[in-house]
């Protein structure tokens, strides 16, 4: 199939279970419940449930075993976003067109949106750890990837370092192979610890260069991209003197790392045996946000 | 063993493992780990991880069995009073008489502070889940205290109602049995459900009613305490005319519902064979923070 079409596929599945998730989700006042289900239904590529769906497909686990964990998994990445654009935080008042989960509910609403959403993902993945211990391992290891020493650890660097005009590469990695790398990661290892192990390191790493490609090409597309396209407020980064690849590399160093992360990606895809010509469609369509 | 002696000796105890749990914990940015351990060292009574040990030794499960759920669940607190003290929430500048996080860090950086502390709690849980499918239902138990069913649902019903003058009992006591009670009930069922679950019915209403004494004391103290011995502004929920027990029945009748609570409990304990000596001591020690 096309990796268009598969994705669309991978997508439209996803969608109606998260959308039946939703609608099952039993919680009072209606407040905390329409404050999550907002900004869970946002829409959005829901490129990290994709991935690992896709990966579990490909390497033989299958679909069925690893939904749930893409679940938690969109749920964290959903809390993330609601956190990251509170007024503390990023400030960002537009997320994928619409207003901001604080800029509907209030900032108090938002900060317990995302604490139910992060909450529920454990949940979710506490079910699952019934199932036996290497579903406890993936458990664990998409909860280390969102924690203090993963998603957190970038995000509080990026705190640190958003207006440091001495940061240098070695902060803007750990913030990107953290911030956004390690939930990607998640995506890809999840389905690797539940088949044993198989192509687990090759999987983690490509999970860590798919996370800076991404990155990447936010950067770019926050100085090239448009509001209509993407959803959110463009040319912040630069506003605010932020610490970005393009702001380290300059935007022609910045392409050009982007062209040699996409081909390490391919040469980590070419090591995995199965039908992988979603994966290096994914590398594509990562890249290819820019054109 | 006096019930004070005791008491001291869990505290001492909890305290230890603590500390050492926040020298372990290795994360970056500094201000990350800084924030984190400020709150968990602000002190405190440690009520839950006290209560929890205290029951797990009275049953038979013993302490070391629950270490880390205790551990956990004083995790969670701690993220809870993080975010509930967040100008965009309570708006608390003082916590156990030291300026609060965000006073400390600012906003965003308690923020995530508390989301740190939300998942680090869970990184234990996990941990423990490889033992056994009873160690998954205590850490999924304790997930869904809580969870948007739990202590989040009392705190976004909390926000929704603080100011309004038409609340009445039923909503008071959803935001009490949540926001308060939820955690106190983790504290007593997580060692029935380590013990094959006896007691288990006789435990969860013991912590419910705990949990509702707890808060209705706090009402009152926040009318009769004073800040040198609470650590924390009083007064505000008059001030700011917030939703509180004893606005609801009136100070007297607030005094009189925490006699009866006082002796619901008591006859709980009647019914638990053992050596509960500690908890007649817990119900009179929640009782008389009051004289």
């Amino acid at each position: 199939m096309q990796f268009d079409k598969l994705y669309e596929s991978y997508l439209s599945s996803f969608n109606e279970y998260l959308n039946k998730f939703c609608d099952n989700l039993n919680c009072r006042p209606k407040i905390l419940k329409d404050s999550l289900v907002y900004s869970l239904q946002l829409g959005g590529k829901r490129v990290r449930p994709v991935l690992m769906t896709a990966v579990a497909d490909i390497t033989g686990v299958g679909a069925e075993k690893v939904k749930n964990f893409a679940l938690a998994l969109e749920l964290i990445h959903t809390y993330s976003l609601i956190h990251d654009d509170l007024p503390d935080m990023d400030n960002d008042d537009f997320r994928r067109g619409k207003p901001s989960n604080h800029k509907v509910f209030g900032a108090g609403n938002a900060i317990l949106a995302g604490d139910g959403l992060l909450n529920t993902a454990y949940s979710v993945l506490f079910d699952e750890c019934f199932k036996g211990n290497e579903y406890v391992s993936a458990a664990k290891f998409i909860c280390d990837c969102a924690g203090v020493n993963g998603m957190i650890a970038g995000q509080s660097a990026d705190l640190l370092h958003e207006k440091d005009e001495g940061a240098d590469e070695d902060i803007l990695e750990f913030i990107y192979e953290n911030k956004t790398g390690k939930l990607i990661t998640a995506a890809t290892v999840v389905p690797a610890i539940l088949n044993g192990g198989r192509y687990y390191s090759e999987l983690k790493t490509l999970g860590k260069k798919l996370g800076f490609l991404f990155q990447l090409t936010d950067d770019v597309l926050d100085v090239e991209g448009n509001f209509d396209k993407l959803g959110k407020t463009l040319g912040k980064d630069e506003q605010e003197g932020k610490l970005t690849g393009v702001r380290l590399y300059g935007l022609d160093n910045c392409k050009l790392r982007i062209d040699v992360l996409g081909d390490d990606c391919i040469k980590i895809i070419d090591g995995i045996e199965g039908d992988t010509s979603f994966l290096y469609g994914f590398v594509n369509f990562v890249k290819t946000r820019l054109g």
